[in-house]
């Protein structure tokens, strides 16, 4: 285990403050700074021992984690840049990768080489330094997407840092990385956010909520995410989503016909068929 | 609070169980007879003191309840109508009420006056008589769809029926039901089993659920539903169904130039209004 004595977190929230914990609980850090906009956040993270001191600046850290929104990345990246010192190593925490790595490499020039993008695929329904949490990412999957660019050392300390947290580690590309979130994740936040907007529009909404129920709230508990953050994944991820939102228009096209003539087989056979892959996935078996 | 004497439940599932053990607890009920092709699952239902005996026919009861699965209800309602007496009332617990109406109305003839339809909006992730529950519907809504033929007389048993279960009991006519239920509950159901159907059938679907995470399972949890229950409901209900997947799939088109042109500001938008209304429904408050 990489042991990294002095950790800046970049927006210590929900993500950035497990980060700080995790790597505390498995004694793979030393003195965690904590850097934000949000000083009340920022006082909560150093009264719950999350960083040990509010700093402005990233001097001096040997890892850096930038978990601010990923929209704001351009600007932190670039404020970053020149305070870094030379065997620094950063990672992030966005949900998207391609505008992410597009952000660092415009920011950050020739040090991309020891920038190494991760996704950790954990949340919570709370926000805020006040959620975080030394077991956030235990058993979690963080992805990384390496670079061309980044050395054996950097992608070593990064996979290093995010496993002490707990997690399992994996690559793909940043494109790859993109393709897969758009479907499995960004396209279903679509889908549950134009259904509630569909029937909260509707002169019967009222009456429509008022018989919706626990398959209702279950497939829609995703539309109460936060519009900011889907909002930015979104739009920096609107080519793979796009594809997907077509792929999906048309699957519903397929749909029609079964519905149409009453095809009781064939609707059976499909639900039959994605109950048995589901429950597959729940029960950990191999697709 | 009517009390009914004899009481026969046909199919005594979760829900017809529950309906007999509520009407028990409630001291609304004599003896309860249970009829039913699963001998093993009526022994339960014997052993567990929701009913009281096993019979073959109805012969003498006073409230019936039809709790089969929707598609046996033309040959159930043909078995029972011959056998009912004068005075028995019946009422049901399907998820659709058109498909139920003209089957009741088949096979009924002129004692349609005393068959008051009902949909129970209330279910579990269990089956079966071992499942059922006094307290299942406490709380729950209970839909009735009463017809022009219904006696005053009729329609007030029923209601204190399920009133007896604890059930909140609201009327609408089986068409306006029909409708609101297709928007609220079938087409999740049907959007649900698209998307875990679209993703097991793709060569790279090993990779697409091993990133899958909560958001997906919630939204998806729905796709787990029994597929023979919901073939049936999905083709007893099909024009309001398809009406509803047209004006989604319509919904999901005013998306695409929002995505193609990255319009920030109209996505976060639709997705802080559906938010808003969603926590409104959630907190009980008026859409």
């Amino acid at each position: 285990m990489t042991r990294f004595e002095r950790v800046a977190v970049i927006g210590v929230g929900l993500i950035g403050g497990s980060f700080a914990l995790g790597l505390k609980a498995a004694g793979a850090c030393g003195h965690v700074v904590g850097v934000g906009r949000g000083a009340a956040n920022l006082r909560v993270a150093l009264e719950k021992g999350i960083i040990d001191s509010i700093a402005t600046e990233v001097t001096d850290a040997d890892l850096v984690l930038v978990a601010t929104p990923a929209a704001q990345y351009p600007q932190v990246l670039a404020a970053v840049a020149p305070r870094l010192k030379p065997t620094a190593i950063v990672t992030d925490a966005g949900s998207t990768k391609r505008d992410v790595v597009s952000a660092a490499r415009a920011a950050l020039g020739t040090r991309i080489s020891r920038f190494v993008p991760a996704h950790p695929i954990a949340g919570a329904e709370n926000s805020g330094a006040a959620a975080a949490s030394a077991a956030l990412f235990r058993g979690k999957r963080v992805v990384l997407t390496p670079l061309p660019e980044n050395s054996a050392e950097s992608l070593h300390a990064v996979e290093s840092a995010w496993a002490a947290c707990g997690a399992r580690v994996s690559h793909m590309s940043p494109e790859e990385h993109d393709a897969v979130f758009a479907a499995v994740s960004h396209l279903p936040h679509l889908l549950a956010y134009a259904l509630v907007h569909e029937f909260a529009g509707r002169a019967d909404s009222a009456q429509l909520f008022g018989y919706a129920a626990g398959g209702f709230r279950d497939f829609t508990r995703i539309a109460s995410s936060n519009p900011e953050m889907w909002r930015d994944i979104c739009v920096a991820n609107r080519e793979p989503l796009l594809a997907e939102l077509e792929r999906y228009a048309a699957k519903l096209q397929t749909l029609r016909p079964l519905l149409e003539r009453g095809d009781a087989v064939a609707l059976e056979k499909l639900f039959a068929e994605a109950r048995a892959a589901r429950e597959r996935w729940l029960n950990g078996e191999v697709e």
